[in-house]
């Protein structure tokens, strides 16, 4: 997540000590891992690759770089072999006559080959160019070995020497990069998956994840390295499926419940440093999804102590959704508080916001059973109206797809959330399915791996086993073939070089809401 | 001094650890002054001001800025109101909806006010990019108190916000600099002078040879921040006059002697971090001028045990120039060895080599025979022979002018380096300025207060006091009146925005070889 904008400064928020302290006891220990780079690279094009750009072997090794002098606007590139989230340190000499100026040298952090394709001075985007990981540096007096202090995500480093003196050069050696991540790789689950396209998915899909657990579920540990909370959901199920380290969820879903509107809202993210801090951004169906995750976990996680003490700010975001719900058990949003789905806005998102409404209420119910509260009688009717009114007024049984908006459009998210929302029978389900590959495929104009995410879903659901992989391969497994070694926050298939900010220096390549395909291969693929 | 260009990477000194550790006994306590900025400033062209603007003071207080959220593109300018060397620290806050991005700022330390009119990507001379004041600097988390860890010379501190994001803004606040230099202001000599003009003057070369006045005398804080033999010399008979810090020459004078090379010449300049290290560039006259140096500090401080340590490699040097002239008392360089009189190549040097040589030879005798040294013949009979090659074959009686070279050039160095040296009789002396005065005034293509130093000097010495002073005024005068605070590296009064590096923000403007007129105004006008 990253995209949606709102400014909201009057909203009050309250702080719950206690809930706070309960977060603060599931923090948890950072790993750290020293790599060192693989090779010296060089960046060549390639139409294959993303952006058409590689990085390549160069024939200069690593070891010869500690004698190679570097002079003004020399550059050199590293490659870390895969994508990591950390410090980086290396040692800097001079040679030749002693150092009569001090050294500049500009750093970039790239996770893909073609951002370092780019000048940071032709970005001009919206987006705070302060994302830009790169960093210019003086040093005045060599030799000396530097930590950046700043953490980047990335696979490879280019430093390129703005300049020393024309009597001395500057040499640089003994890099490498401090990685850190929450997630501790000997829980992981073993799999083994026949198929390696779906086995080399699967990996990425894991290594996304994990460069994703940081002190909380980040959304990109490139930008804006933060906790949304549809973000944290998919994290959350991918994570039940591999690292199961549930205590970093608990942590969140505390962190989350404790800091709310004074109404009672939750907000759709939150801010760890200075202070934790919510954001003044509200989404519908992320506000909803704090529901949806604490049922996750308890469903993965019996833990009583966690349903009381959040059960009722569950209840909470349930009272303040009903309030969009009409009689005829229709929901009716307001601008001011939207529904997310996904970041295109060019279909209609009502028939969503009805079925997410609908499949968040379904867990409600098992959550409020769990807690014997006995407004479940409320929230089944709540979900008995609903689930009538898409039936009786947004499924088009003629062309077996349901429609949204006054323009009864037929748009393939609403069949997917219809699909995961439960709506119809189980045959009902696969027909809806096979008529939207059949009239809305291909997928055209979403760009996000959360959507794709619940498309494939709903494939599974509806037991159309063979699509679904046949989709997910079509979209994570062209990430892939493109040169992915963690997925994406943004990826059109139709348009792979697509940026949703107009530069990839800008775009995270490393993104939570991508690693779902982990979780997807567990619960439909390998079990079956 | 900076401009001189060489590569002597064979060249191998020798460390003398003894010497050394005498000049580390005289390392000076540096003394911190903590500076608030006077007011905020605005950027205003001003054709009678240095490069075309000033800056004037503008409607919005320091203490507003306490107040004002700045975003993308804005810009503060900070004017501490006087010329500083030292750290600049500074607050940071955000204002607006949480900072959801890192802030990404740009700082530039400025002498004068038109370095802050320079793009740094404008620049791409010779002299090392490394040397522009200029930081980019990422803040991931607000508040934050931050201290740039590198030393910036400067009057104007400028602050643009290259991004925050659309939701907030960066508030800057509780500026300031601690202002460091080992100059000790309670020990400056107090002075009446009654010429405003000169009074001004004089404070300004006060000012400068304070904020040169570090660890060693720097050539200039802003660059190259190093020792120079011939610019020491100007520096510790400007401090005889005013701080009369004496330590810190013998500190410097230790320096020198301690690390010459296996033949015994010293460097034309030291690099004191990481450690003590001679640079491999070497200029006749500057290694003569360590007797130079040496003689005025036993003149102003009567010193056996400095003398009988550096007795020693005094009399080298003087051994080392001894074989440069021939047998009829001429002096003759060579390419690898160069004097270098002035930065400007557009004059014949020879007959100011010859002088510079006969001008240190006196005082080497005076050594010697302080020293009692039995080869004070050999100086004796070397000094006659080198005077009598001058008056019969470089002085042109007819023109009352010093010749040089084969052209026989008449040039304005040559006339004042005899009449320093002494060669003529009084009478002579005042002859040559005045024809000097006559026939090559105005001074053109001189562009250094270095060699402007000498000039005036020499019609001091030839009893043209007036001439003097107006010279003084018209060269120093004239930089006070473009706005200098301290007097700089290099000045063309006929082309005041010269610099020898094209650009202003290479160029130094508080440069020790400029604060001469403190000296000179001592010396020969406050007393007479």
């Amino acid at each position: 997540m990253a995209f949606t904008f709102q400014i909201n400064q009057d909203v009050v928020f309250q702080h719950d000590k206690k809930l706070i302290d309960q977060a603060d006891q599931y923090r948890p220990e950072i790993y750290h891992q020293t790599i060192l780079p693989r090779h010296v690279a060089e960046l060549v094009e390639d139409d294959t690759k993303l952006g058409g750009y590689r990085c390549k072997e160069s024939s200069l090794t690593i070891a010869e770089l500690n004698k190679k002098g570097l002079k003004r606007d020399d550059t050199i590139i590293l490659d870390f072999d895969d994508h990591y989230v950390g410090n980086f340190s290396m040692k800097i000499e001079a040679t030749g006559s002693p150092m009569d100026a001090p050294l500049y040298f500009r750093i970039r952090f790239a996770e893909v080959p073609s951002e370092l394709v780019q000048d940071s001075k032709d970005y001009d985007g919206w987006l705070s160019k302060s994302w830009i990981q790169e960093e210019f540096i003086h040093i005045d007096v060599l030799p000396t070995e530097i930590t950046l202090p700043r953490r980047y995500s990335f696979r490879y480093v280019e430093i390129k020497v703005i300049d020393t003196s024309p009597k001395w050069q500057a040499v640089f050696s003994e890099f490498k990069v401090v990685a850190r991540s929450s997630a501790q790789c000997q829980q992981l689950k073993p799999i083994h998956i026949e198929d390696p396209v779906l086995q080399k998915i699967y990996d990425v899909s894991v290594k996304t994840l994990q460069d994703c657990m940081q002190d909380v579920f980040e959304d990109g540990p490139k930008r804006d390295r933060r906790l949304w909370l549809g973000d944290l959901r998919l994290q959350a199920l991918a994570n039940y499926m591999t690292f199961d380290q549930h205590t970093l969820v608990k942590r969140c879903l505390y962190l989350f419940a404790a800091m709310t509107t004074q109404e009672g809202k939750i907000s759709a993210n939150l801010f760890i440093q200075p202070e934790y801090m919510p954001d003044d951004t509200f989404l519908f169906d992320y506000s909803l999804f704090f529901i949806s995750t604490l049922y996750d976990y308890i469903k993965h996680h019996d833990d009583s102590e966690l349903l009381q003490d959040l059960y009722p700010i569950a209840k909470k975001q349930m009272m303040l959704a009903q309030e969009k719900v009409n009689e005829e058990g229709r929901i009716i949003l307001e601008e001011s508080y939207p529904v997310f789905v996904d970041w295109s806005n060019e279909f209609n998102k009502d028939t969503s916001a009805q079925a997410i409404m609908i499949y968040v209420t379904r867990q409600m119910i098992e959550l409020a059973s769990m807690y014997q509260d006995e407004d479940i009688t409320i929230y089944q009717t709540l979900l008995d109206n609903m689930i009538n009114y898409s039936r009786d007024n947004l499924f088009d049984k003629e062309a077996c797809l349901f429609i949204s908006g006054d323009n009864k459009e037929y748009n393939i998210s609403s069949q997917a959330w219809m699909v995961l929302a439960n709506v119809l029978t189980k045959e009902e389900n696969k027909k809806v399915m096979q008529k939207t590959i059949q009239k809305l495929f291909p997928v055209k104009g979403i760009a996000t791996p959360y959507m794709y995410h619940h498309i494939v879903e709903a494939l599974f659901v509806a037991g159309l086993q063979e699509e679904a992989i046949q989709l997910m391969k079509a979209y994570w497994g062209k990430m892939i073939s493109l040169g992915a070694d963690t997925f994406w926050e943004a990826f059109d298939p139709d348009e792979p070089d697509y940026s949703p900010y107009g530069n990839p220096i800008m775009s995270s390549f490393c993104h939570a809401w991508s690693c779902t395909p982990a979780y997807l291969i567990r619960k439909y693929i390998e079990n079956r």
